[in-house]
């Protein structure tokens, strides 16, 4: 195959939201030649939880996966909000398949040391942890893989993992077999000089820029890692990385970061 | 494909017991040749929907599906059972594959008519709504589908379908492009002409012997209709149709029907 394959990426802020969500899959049922999806969670599980009276104890801006809270994102992410996005994508002619990890062995993660801190049931997934040839194998008949960010550890057990990590470790992982674009859908446009106003965006960025703009100063804080993180999928093999506004993502408009 | 695709159903009793499903997860681990499982759902959406304060409507011992119940049935049968099986599948060399009918539009169901009984978000499934191209690539390779009872209507609504009626119409459909037997799991050793002695057990039927059990009153009213659905299978062509007990998935011991 010589045609890239796409994994985009959604948050919770499009998941969250049905007009957002309708929006963005009536573009990514357009988007031509193999590609995938990776959803993150939103809202609905710290909702469930609440409703069912589990508390969310948050460690440096991490949620904390207890059992109790593993069968929460389990049922919300793997079940509730992959299925949804299945269903919807289906209606619109895309040949969608939903799988966690778990599924066919795609994702393989290791539970997160538990020292110094404990986040119970968390994942981490190196790029060789991603079943390739399974991803392969799907989009070569023209099956289209939706990610929700539940893993497993080969024992039986399946562990919550972050969806941008899921994406770039899917992305990194299919590297090996073909080329691959990865792409960010966040709720800004890409990377602003200024936070606030789209009129600055940066349309690409390589290593070279990027050492440039770090040392001006001029990429704020939170896109830092990023960025970096950008750079070690391209590193690793991924052609590029693309990030931009989920309503954008047909359009040109975003930050595509190339080596 | 000359070997037998082998359709094997459980239960909610099965689901429901953390020892007896890990028990039939190592049989049916060991069980030969191309194979799929269909699992109910077991009580697990009911202890939700109370803890929710979502309120159970039954009618004629069927359960009333409005939009709060599918998502609950959706979060529990294609999110928390489905994976939890997968994963531990998985841990025992099974290349499970997770899917409900929306992925890979695996199963396509047309929503019950509302009128006499409104039965909310229910599909019923006719055989040449199951994929079974899907099925046959995933098989064809060793994947193993593990299938819950949620299936969609192609407009992007999900549906909650029997687990009975689903491993039928995929054994059905599966049928038209391999043999297939069709394995129902349940509480009881097979068909037993004294429902509380496991010696009456009956260890084959055809089309004569049930007439001729029917016509002596000796098979008890509630296995009445599950021979039917068994014949119906068998007439559209599926090789055999065995109900046996769980616990006996590797043994010989149970009831198999034939034409």
């Amino acid at each position: 195959m010589t045609e890239s394959l796409k994994v985009v990426k959604i948050g919770g802020n499009v998941v969250d939201n049905t007009e957002a969500l309708s929006r963005f899959a009536l573009d990514f049922a357009k988007l031509r030649g193999p590609k995938l999806l990776v959803h993150g969670g939103g809202k609905e599980a710290t909702r469930l939880s609440k409703a069912l009276g589990i508390e969310t104890v948050m460690v440096d801006g991490r949620r904390v996966t207890d059992r109790a809270t593993l069968d929460v994102v389990t049922m919300v992410y793997a079940g509730l909000v992959n299925k949804r996005i299945v269903a919807l994508l289906q209606s619109l002619g895309v040949d969608a398949i939903g799988l966690c990890g778990a599924d066919g062995n795609a994702i393989f993660a290791t539970r997160r040391n538990p020292l110094p801190v404990d986040f119970g049931y968390v994942g981490d997934i190196a790029p060789e942890g991603v079943n390739a040839a399974l991803i392969s194998d799907l989009v070569a008949v023209g099956r289209v893989p939706v990610f929700c960010a539940i893993t497993h550890d080969g024992n039986g057990t399946l562990l919550n993992s972050n969806a941008d990590s899921v994406a770039a470790a899917v992305a990194k992982g299919c590297s090996r077999m073909m080329p691959v674009e990865l792409i960010y859908c966040f709720e800004k446009d890409g990377v602003l000089t200024h936070v606030d106003d789209p009129a600055t965006l940066i349309a690409d960025i390589n290593r070279e820029k990027f050492a440039q703009l770090r040392s001006e100063g001029v990429v704020n804080a939170g896109m830092l890692p990023k960025l970096e993180n950008a750079f070690e999928a391209i590193d690793y093999g991924v052609k590029s990385v693309t990030i931009k506004n989920a309503a954008n993502l047909l359009a040109e408009r975003g930050t595509v970061i190339t080596a």
